[in-house]
């Protein structure tokens, strides 16, 4: 049970756990904090938070843990402002989609990785965004990478993971280089590849109308460019050295793909296919579940 | 009304169409062919033909309209064996994701193209395959595209076009080489993407357990890559020359947002990320219909 929660970014991400540790029951009070008073006025509206402001110190008074559950790109603004008066009792957490670049942040903010400091990652998310979009069930049943360090203390990661167990996830820990490795190939590859794409059919479309004619599969395949451009663009920046690494074999890759197809060699596209179909539906289908419902969704 | 409809190839595509104008009312008699009879005996005890051969010559005898349903790859053969016997009267159509190579194919077969010849292609399908996953509502609301010649008959495309409209598809026409270009853009780069990212993600899942963190994002955009690899080689075979050239101009874009994650330009990533946003959100939305549901899925 935590009896104050302060969610500092209260969108899907944030809104999603206050929602999920309401219905547990494992929440007394939760506060909101954003730079926009108008979103979180909307949030109480929603019953997601029962208080708020937009100033941060004011926001973690008081608070058993804070999660960070902002864009990786604005954390070090909001965590010096909250060095100087976080108590040092109160488990601090945030949900970014990097690890290594947070802990950076974290170290310029306070001098140190403090003891409650419990990075993390929800892996778990829609193309959606913003209060509206936010669910109980979101994260039911999937997973939480905590990327604790050696200064951190063994009962604040026990909080933290308390909290997203009570909300339906699987907690595992991992490095913090590891996980921006993985992550940088799993996520961050394919939304740039996604992104990208679309942006390129986009010129394109112009002339030859592609968008009118796309499928299912096309869809399903880009859903992931309708994603938040501002997270994404902090990611890119923050995971910059991954990504590029993993970028770069996957670019080998495809020229080598590319080379085929242009001269014609059945042989080798056939076996890149088919590995990749057996990849895909090996490693995929074994964790596939259906996807959680959103009851707020009018559509 | 269709008297005898022949199907060349009954998984997914011929299955579904066969079950459509069934449930329409709009076939008299449909009769299967496939080199495999165990397959063809499995489409008669699900009802989707009433008989079947595993001769092409006899499978046509008497046939309204033929249709193939078959990757494009095993189209010249099927054409070869069919093209001495095909009755002048008989609409022969396709079903082939690339329209130039199919027209080249016929001509190789008949001499020139038929005047009741149809170029088609249903933009329509799923990552499954086989007459076990075909189901009578997979071309409700789907666009299929027909690609007539000046040779072909009106009366013939008159004929394909009630045949798929009857099937609930809404039929546009479009030149063959305009065709290969727009499906280049939009499913056949999207399948080459795919599989290739899947095929460099397993290389590195033996280190780093990548999949096991993959999240819907991933399995969103990696399902197509659980698509049939005989016909995505056949495709990139058959249009090796559009899609290399879309994924040419894919590539130079991509380096180009390579260079920019790598030098930290978010301004440069925020555009893009938004353009694709916009894009996305602007044509595919505006298209989105819920998937037709299967109802033969145990899952």
């Amino acid at each position: 049970m935590i009896n104050r929660l302060t969610v500092v970014g209260v969108g899907l991400i944030g809104g999603s756990l206050a929602r999920a540790l309401r219905e547990a029951g494992a929440v007394g009070e939760v506060v909101g904090c954003s730079r926009d008073a108008a979103h979180l006025a909307r949030a109480q509206a929603l019953g997601v938070v029962d208080r708020y402001t937009t100033d941060v110190a004011e926001a973690v008074q008081g608070a058993d843990v804070v999660l960070l559950a902002i864009p990786v790109g604005a954390m070090p603004a909001v965590l010096a402002a909250m060095a100087p008066v976080l108590a040092a009792e109160t488990v601090l957490t945030d949900a970014g989609s990097t690890k290594v670049s947070v802990l950076h942040a974290v170290t310029a903010a306070f001098g140190s990785v403090p003891a409650n400091f419990v990075a993390g990652h929800p892996i778990a998310g829609t193309e959606r965004s913003g209060v509206e979009a936010s669910f109980a069930g979101l994260y039911r049943d999937r997973r939480v990478i905590l990327t604790p360090t050696d200064a951190t203390a063994a009962a604040a990661v026990d909080t933290v993971r308390r909290m997203w167990g009570a909300a339906g996830a699987v907690v595992e820990l991992m490095t913090p280089p590891h996980h921006d490795e993985v992550f940088a190939a799993t996520s961050h590859l394919p939304h740039v590849l996604a992104f990208s794409l679309v942006d390129t059919l986009a010129t394109l479309d112009e002339k030859a109308e592609v968008f009118k004619y796309a499928a299912g599969g096309f869809r399903d395949f880009t859903r992931i460019a309708s994603s938040d451009p501002t997270m994404w663009r902090d990611i890119c920046l923050h995971n910059n050295g991954a990504i590029v690494g993993v970028l770069d074999r996957f670019t080998a890759d495809l020229q080598a793909l590319r080379a085929a197809i242009a001269r014609g060699d059945g042989d080798y596209l056939s076996n890149v296919f088919q590995r990749a179909k057996q990849a895909r539906d090996r490693f995929c289908d074994r964790v596939e579940r259906p996807a959680p419902t959103n009851p707020n969704e009018s559509a």
